[in-house]
């Protein structure tokens, strides 16, 4: 095995805002032996998500920052190739912060779960049966709380947590309203994902489209992209409102910190509620999700799309784009065919 | 009964932002006859709020604003002098929005509450054992939840509703950090409500002060003033901290609506939640807050200040100097000995 390469995406310099191809670098690394307890995955697909922004920059966030030199976190889908950990026998498929790169050896402490549903596309474990619709199950039923009959708005609705989130809601009886960026994205999420009102947030007057897709207000904001999105929404609440802070894409850098209408003087008339949240809040609860999502995936009920790069070289420059709305779907890195 | 006057103070004109004395007039107008169903209330004690600011502005709040020609809508304290509704028989002393004025003819529909804790000054149904306390209450326990051991940190907190929070948070094992302005209510913070530390915003490096007041972070943030101080402390928040919203002080105008630094990367950071809540929402349960505190106060337990105005005469102007930090403890006005 001692002749084994293992490339590896590694971040070389910090950004400030939005990471970019060059502040990545691609090195070869000879795999080493596994000890006793470890064991070697190859990765299949490598997940590129916005929250990795949040990674790399040195700002307050809810994880230590990858460090420049540092092989780039990220959720990874991966094959147990040799194994000396019996929880993780050769042939296992495995999920978790194995990283960007082909060859990951561990003692299965990054590993966030043994993949059981393998009868299904591996990539999903990355996607609507990985963090995305870990994210989706929790935020919307553990924060949202939405009930049948509720209007339930979603930004980035077409996006693919924000997808999810729309068709979760609508099996529970919900009004869904999407609010994503171009016609294309505000069809798929009319003709794809189900909404019953979708908007373009790039067309004037988004404050009058929104009050026209929730004649009866918003119960639950599931948001994905503070900003003026955001600032427009709230303003629409009902009592006892639920907003779900689930990510900030319409800000490109926390440093300063931006300025927006303050919004206690919203929560106190309302009785309301801004709640963020992270899907590793859940962890010991992953299961539950994904026996939730899973039959819904096979009998075609949940739709989603994904979006697949080829090659590790594809890795650095993924995740800049991520934040001009030009992908459609989970995006990923395939580096070998399973 | 013909001949009985009432003294009203009525709202003249509307204000933009706090209201002043010269909003306000006083009329005398007959007192009529009560009809099968009603009864007479003779007002002992009138309150005054901060959230009267509210109730007269135009702009966008949780109840209806006062008509301009209108009795100022106010919490009062009263007995019953006459009566025709069995559920209100003479003698009786009720709490309820009966407003600022001398008598109340009604069917007891604004009544909120039959006062039981007749054995303490009937002043009390409008502090610590009325609204005041019941928002703390309410406030502290079903929105804050604080924990044995959790930092709780109060704006306002030698004020009427911040003091009990303050001190029921101690009782129930926090450590307890009191925001106020100026030496004088710092001190009566530490001195008299307990709490572990006080701060004086109005001296500099309230940041620092605040670090070193909470040194293990802050988990629940019971907020009254919005603004500069509220930005401060959401700085320090951790993990899955609840930041209670029950008033804005800080803030004299919502037209135009005011900018802060935005919250949303605060809450998702932290998991943390932004919630507001009146005491209202808590409406059926107000009698469970009140049995948790009255024999707090019997026991002297439960420390509260109030300060006491003579006569319907001083009500136009009595709005207007709480927004300026004057007032020590609940503002009531006096209108007869009980």
């Amino acid at each position: 095995m001692s002749a084994l390469q293992n490339r590896q995406v590694v971040l070389k310099s910090r950004p400030v805002g939005i990471p970019q191809a060059d502040h990545f670098e691609i090195r070869a690394a000879p795999v080493r032996d596994i000890q006793e307890g470890e064991f070697l995955v190859r990765n299949l697909y490598l997940s590129v998500e916005p929250a990795m922004r949040g990674w790399v920059n040195a700002a307050s966030n809810y994880s230590r920052p990858v460090g420049v030199g540092e092989v780039m976190r990220a959720f990874t889908v991966g094959r147990v190739v040799q194994s000396r950990n019996a929880d993780y026998p050769e042939g296992a498929v495995v999920m978790g912060l194995l990283g960007w790169q082909e060859y990951a050896v561990t003692d299965g402490s990054p590993v966030r779960r043994v993949v059981k549903e393998t009868d299904l596309p591996l990539s999903l474990s990355l996607g609507v049966l990985g963090l995305n619709g870990i994210t989706a199950y929790f935020g919307l039923t553990a924060v949202g709380q939405p009930q049948a009959g509720d209007t339930v708005v979603v930004s980035t609705a077409a996006g693919a947590v924000g997808s999810l989130v729309g068709q979760l809601a609508k099996l529970q009886g919900c009004r869904t309203v999407g609010i994503a960026g171009g016609e294309l994205k505000r069809r798929l999420c009319l003709e794809e994902f189900g909404y019953d009102a979708a908007i373009d947030y790039r067309q004037p007057n988004l404050e009058a489209s929104l009050a026209a897709a929730c004649p009866d207000g918003v119960d639950v904001y599931f948001d994905n992209t503070s900003g003026h999105i955001s600032d427009t929404v709230i303003r629409h609440i009902n009592r006892r409102a639920r907003i779900v802070i689930c990510g900030t894409a319409s800000i490109p850098n926390w440093e300063p910190w931006p300025q927006g209408p303050r919004v206690d003087r919203h929560l106190l008339n309302k009785s309301a509620r801004m709640e963020g949240f992270l899907a590793f809040d859940y962890e010991n609860r992953y299961e539950e999700a994904i026996d939730f999502l899973a039959p819904l995936v096979r009998s075609g009920q949940l739709r989603y799309r994904e979006e697949i790069l080829e090659g590790i070289e594809a890795a650095p420059g993924s995740i800049a784009d991520l934040y001009e709305g030009k992908n459609l779907g989970k995006r990923l890195i395939r580096l070998t065919e399973d």
